[in-house]
């Protein structure tokens, strides 16, 4: 933990309901977590949604963060989009802002930035498209937390001097690499396992499908809200995290 | 003129491509102008084009605002949509915010919000939706002034205590209740026509089509950068206002 | 009953996911309906969700007909927009065209048109409208039947020489005057209250929330599939019907 | 070519405006080629342009085709899109289904697809994609002839059964190994120079930047409408043609 030695941050994927479509357990996973990162109308959400998810974040205390991604509702940002870097920082300064100004009306402050998707994905790999997102964040706000992999990619803008928190994700699998592996099925997981892989990050090393550990050092772990079971998921991290001695707190900017 | 006794503001819509389209004669407009109104991506502009608009806008002083509209790209915001008040003000606070973000990276703040066709028609026509809007933006930043037709529309959001500035139109005619008349064909307007409508607009006057005189009183005078001939347009409405003895000013708070 | 006197088509609005988001009871109600109206990507679905509903209709030997709406997914195309009767029939024939495509893949022939939401309701109060639509849908194929709300907007469309099905709705309100009253809350009914509907529909006379009468003369009967309890709905107005000794069926062309 | 010996169709990318914002020079363009693809929604186009270019089509003898594109207005289809085989399929069924419906209405006959941008060269790349898209178009309507890259995307696919027309661009640089080089800037092009390229193709070798020739057997030669100085490359290419003793012709479905 890079943060503080005895407080981690759970983060949520929320706001990603549609007008008429719902999605997500976001009111059953706000009182578990400590942060959530809402969708900016590209990929999901829409104004009304938005306004919603930061009332949400105000009533259980959740720290407020943008989750900008590709213009793309169909494929639900999830389909890579053949941005260059410069169209990648508009697209996150883009939806951030529209984010920030539903979030001023109710007085709710933006705490951190984390691209959605296919988008994040891109950043993993291509640093081109994390230096340039990383810039325009830095720029709009100096204060704001940019989400990112734990690792490298983390580790590349915090030498860039900006504002990081490094990721860990509790549903997903790693690659011997220690990268995340995309789920598009969005399959259910045993809340053991996500707690398991919970109590990996904590302990500083996450374990491949092949059984291969690569050491992590992550200020903040990740559930997806729109995964079925993601209530019993949250649980089960939520107990893991406590059992092992943690506070779930939200990020602060302050010790990043 | 209620801002000052010898300038008024000169204001052009503009950032009103998509991508690959081009559309308005901004870099010609903008040395005659003196405030800039940039389309948000709902109904014409794109993050690219808002950004090139916020460069404009700073090369040449121009004070710079947000023109948020419907969610039609293929009707130009130009086709009135059932917005609730809640809806419409949350769709001119997200383009606003947006636009802002993009400003803040180039360290331009924004002055003020117009909306855009038919949402600016919908708040000539329904109080609702212009005191939900009018009070969003004053929650969203109390600094910021909303554009709205001169009269009734004007006159009741000041009544209501937000930052108003009363807007009148040299490209466009005016009913005999003194309300503009939109001009889907946005056909070429004689500069001559236009200088005169100016006039009348600074001497406080509008004529009608029928010849109907109604009182104005203008704090800003809008021109279409997207009209054909707009820049001669342009530059008579500028040659009028300067022979009129004022003064081209950007609008300032402090005076609304 | 103008199509038989023994069979009535039950209708089912369906189709309406997208992409990540699911909404409807489609497989539920399929082996209930003997028509299924599916929307065509403005205001729900995609083409990969189109070619489902394609399937369904195949494997459950429902009539295929399009639904198309208004381009807003946000809106759920129940926001009305100020659409020509041009710009209405065009809307109608690209959707319609796009849905026929996908169902040629699949050896699926389209039967029918019926609009959707605000398109719907706009054909009902503006004949100009619903004329354009009409004769679109006739140029197109003669042979498409156009679904409209039962009463003066069938009877006007089967005077202008047009294959019509009128329509009647299971768990909607009427007015007074034998209008269909739109829900956009889409609660729950009490699947009696909806087969009491169905009822008077058969019977000839539906009864407004006020107990007005108003003579009515149905073709097809329609349920909404993203409505709560819609299965439940389907079960009891299908019974309904098969008690007053009618047979459910799609609508045959020749008969129209 | 393949076609007939003294025969060449001369295609233009057209119906690329959308709504309020004009492009392309298809006035200018039509009387001089013998086929247009007109642009279906996703990328550029909307119902009333793609109407007003099957009408266009019709007045001057153009047989009609589709051009199919991502679903991205902001990026003109030029941003690649991680579709999957079907999901590319689907796209076309889509467009195409919805441009032949709307020319259904004034009696054209839609003759050929050819998709464009990124989805255009993604076939080029990935065989499992055109794989897909021509197993589509296949499954739609027979006669339908697909438009492909000359070389090996257009043999493997005329290989596999399908009608194809082989491609080879007037306006375009080549590789060494005779593949386009997609020219996002889009930019101005010496007629002269296209004239020459024609002849090349005509001639049966196309010379890449570095001089190598490749070997090309096309059907049909495009011209982007959408270039500056379009009409004169359109003048200078149709002269080529004519002064080779060749004859500006169709594409026959039942040469193919």
């Amino acid at each position: 933990m890079s943060q503080h030695d005895r407080t981690i941050d759970l983060n949520i994927d929320g706001g990603e309901s549609l007008g008429r479509w719902q999605l997500g357990a976001d009111e059953a996973l706000a009182p578990l977590a400590s942060s959530i990162n809402v969708a900016c109308g590209w990929h999901a959400g829409d104004p009304a949604t938005m306004s919603d998810s930061i009332r949400l974040a105000k009533d259980h205390g959740l720290a407020l963060g943008s989750h900008p991604g590709f213009p793309d509702l169909v494929g639900f940002g999830r389909r890579q989009m053949a941005f260059s870097p410069v169209e990648a920082a508009q697209a996150v300064i883009y939806q951030t802002g529209a984010l920030r100004a539903l979030a001023d009306q109710q007085g709710a402050p933006l705490r951190h930035v984390k691209a959605h998707g296919s988008l994040y994905g891109m950043m993993i790999r291509d640093d081109n498209i994390a230096d340039a997102v990383a810039d325009a964040v830095g720029e709009m706000d100096p204060e704001l937390i940019l989400v990112l992999e734990a690792g490298q990619t983390a580790e590349r803008q915090r030498t860039r001097g900006h504002r990081v928190a490094a990721e860990a994700f509790a549903d997903l699998e790693y690659t011997d690499q220690g990268h995340i592996l995309i789920d598009p099925q969005n399959q259910r997981r045993d809340p053991q396992w996500c707690a398991d892989r919970a109590r990996q990050i904590l302990a500083g090393a996450v374990r491949s499908a092949n059984g291969i550990e690569t050491p992590i050092q992550a200020d903040t772990i990740c559930l997806h809200s729109d995964r079925p079971g993601a209530e019993d998921n949250a649980r089960a991290v939520a107990a893991a995290i406590r059992n092992s001695g943690m506070t779930i707190r939200a990020l602060d900017p302050t010790n990043l």
